[in-house]
């Protein structure tokens, strides 16, 4: 289980479009979400993922992550075992420096919503920022995937 | 994912233990036990399994399940996140006519409670009934490890 090291920022232009060297479709949902453990389903263009994460630390860069491939008709199955709330994304992979932002831009009941994350190798490592990060959000819980699914953007 | 098609019952004398022609030491958690929804992390005899639970039908007989074989290391470090009350128990497997009864002699908080299931391939298939076999609480969801994890045997 790897620790994995995040921060979030909120998006304010569109350009990470053009500078994307891929993008992804992705589908997810979550068999539970509570505080401290999260179950996720995700597919990512016809891909099968299972994922639980631990509790975060306090500043919330920093949770514990297993991960598992899945063939694509057990995830289909398993998405349908979900919660209410199915996070529908088009993920953009955009690279900056040494490090690479994915953009995640939602749809269905988050639509508008952009938001940007990077990972990191330690909790103190630099990194450049590209032009189109706003605002910081790392560990603001409403912006968590797991919480937009019980109160979406449009409810905002 | 399979349906799990199972029935529950009391064990009322010790005789499964001579007529058992296998035993396992079982210690498992859940990473999430919700009604119609639950995450389960198991280690058997020093192998680890990830098993998610959909919803019963209303007698209580079947479940959709999905499970997969984990490393030890992996498993061990998901049983971290488990929620509090892990369940420790051996399993004894007891052969009767062409069905196999796991039996599990529960320990730790649960100490004293025996039970034992049959998994059939459909609702109404006829099976042998062990002579240790007692009362049926198929369905009884007190019975449940799920449940056992919050509301143990020693507190009945």
């Amino acid at each position: 289980m790897a620790q994995e090291i995040e921060r979030k920022f909120l998006v304010k232009d569109k350009s990470y479009r053009h500078s994307a060297f891929r993008s992804y479709v992705i589908r997810q949902g979550y068999i539970c979400a509570e505080r401290g453990r999260t179950v996720r389903v995700r597919i990512r263009d016809g891909k099968g993922f299972l994922t639980v994460k631990g509790p975060s630390n306090p500043s919330g860069t920093s949770r514990y992550e297993w991960e598992r491939e899945l063939p694509l008709p057990e995830a289909e199955e398993l998405m349908m075992l979900c919660l209410p709330g199915v996070i529908d994304k088009v993920r953009y992979l955009v690279e900056c420096g040494t490090h690479v932002f994915e953009v995640d831009e939602f749809h269905g009941d988050n639509e508008g919503l952009v938001v940007a994350e990077v990972e990191l190798r330690s909790e103190d490592e630099a990194f450049g920022k590209p032009s189109f990060l706003g605002k910081e959000v790392t560990g603001e819980r409403k912006y968590y995937n797991s919480s937009l699914m019980a109160n979406p953007y449009k409810n905002w």
